[in-house]
């Protein structure tokens, strides 16, 4: 690479989520960084776009860093939409989402506003990583994490992604030491099992809230939960083709 | 069967949506209709889920058909949930969703509300198809498509699913007597180039609509976008297991 990479930072926290802030600062050490990021939360998001509403992007300064950075009104996909096409005058050299408080492994991949980050930049072209740590905490230690993000993110500017692939980074909330390594793995199958509270608001209207537990179905040991489970940084490469192509031959038996 | 088959309804254009009345009126003719639906259009919502707020779900009277109705605050993927964990008392035996008003053919099954419904009732194990017409105007003809909705989803209520997979059914804006069949078909691989309109509020400030033009890479003519092209039902098996398998073994390679 001859000049320094661009790296676009982006999350579905919001701009000002310790998460994001943390990552910026790791991207700092290995490119130029520009940070397109939502102005508020949008966990749970998925790939979400703005197609009804207005779009509000701008400039804007958190701290004393060298990155410039752009907060949107947007979803976490409309965020990179917005920097690869209104924002950025080259195509940035990564794209890098997160880092999420809390998991995004297994089906929760399908539900995660900073893998819909990282997707987006995928379809657009731009190799991409999304990273989570398994701690809800707005307090969570990020710096434990930052050695590998460093590596994985260098890995990728070094060798590129196979095409149309993404990668779902997900890490255990470990002390440094006790992070055994890396792992590439597959998703796990497994799936929310939903249980609503259900409550009665002030006025004497119900209301829900989603709540539930996660249910793993895969003992498979080269699922991303296993990995987590037993010490290890999950690393599974996504990709947005969501063709059941084995599905295509039974299909193609029935009377239509 | 025994019973007649117990089927769900839901959609991403509002529970209003004259698409959504169409499909209602078909499957009254299959089964028992519960409506689980947005109280508000959700385009564009993805596989978003409500994590940061409440939901409301209240019984509704629209027509004097046999369906029972359910609006919800939520996204499509929330209505599914909502259906299978609060409202229903048994699992469905299949769950439909749409007809939405215009095409979610190639990479829109990604940032389609109507398919991610489709995809939650998946990953909850019941089967599901989501239905899509090539015409956006509000008084779109739903009639001229009406057998073929009622033949694929007899078929899925006869035949299942492969396992994981739900349908992606994009039909083109023809009549009747033009439409060549359907084919079972694989996601084309195409983008949106997007092209943001930038404008100024009555307050001087500046805002952006997302718009843009859809770019087919894809020359395959077993691809969803071929066959829509060419007059024909599109039928793409959607799978949510989205790890690149074929990636695997390469990032094995890497120093990590």
């Amino acid at each position: 690479m001859q000049e320094k990479p661009l790296i676009l930072v982006t999350n579905d926290d919001g701009i000002t989520a310790p998460g994001i802030r943390a990552l910026i600062r790791i991207m700092n050490t290995i490119g130029e960084v520009v940070v397109v990021a939502p102005d508020s939360p949008q966990s749970g998001m998925g790939h979400a776009i703005t197609v009804d509403n207005v779009l509000h992007c701008n400039p804007i300064t958190i701290d004393d860093g060298p990155q410039i950075e752009y907060n949107c009104s947007g979803t976490p996909a409309d965020c990179v939409k917005m920097a690869k096409h209104e924002i950025l005058n080259r195509v940035p050299d990564i794209c890098v989402s997160g880092i999420n408080h809390g998991a995004n492994s297994s089906i929760n991949v399908i539900y995660s506003g900073t893998m819909s980050a990282a997707v987006e930049a995928g379809i657009e072209g731009i190799p991409a990583i999304g990273f989570s740590l398994l701690d809800f905490n707005y307090h969570a230690d990020f710096k434990q994490a930052e050695e590998f993000i460093k590596k994985i993110t260098l890995n990728v500017l070094l060798n590129g992604l196979p095409d149309a692939t993404v990668l779902n980074v997900n890490i255990p909330k470990l002390k440094k030491e006790d992070i055994k390594g890396v792992k590439i793995c597959r998703q796990a199958n497994g799936y929310w099992k939903e249980d609503f509270d259900k409550r009665k608001s002030p006025f004497g209207k119900e209301y829900y809230w989603l709540s539930g537990e996660f249910v793993n179905r895969d003992k498979g040991q080269d699922t991303d939960v296993w990995a987590l489970e037993n010490g290890y940084i999950s690393v599974v490469p996504v990709q947005f083709d969501m063709t059941a192509h084995h599905a295509i031959q039974k299909l193609n038996q029935w009377e239509l």
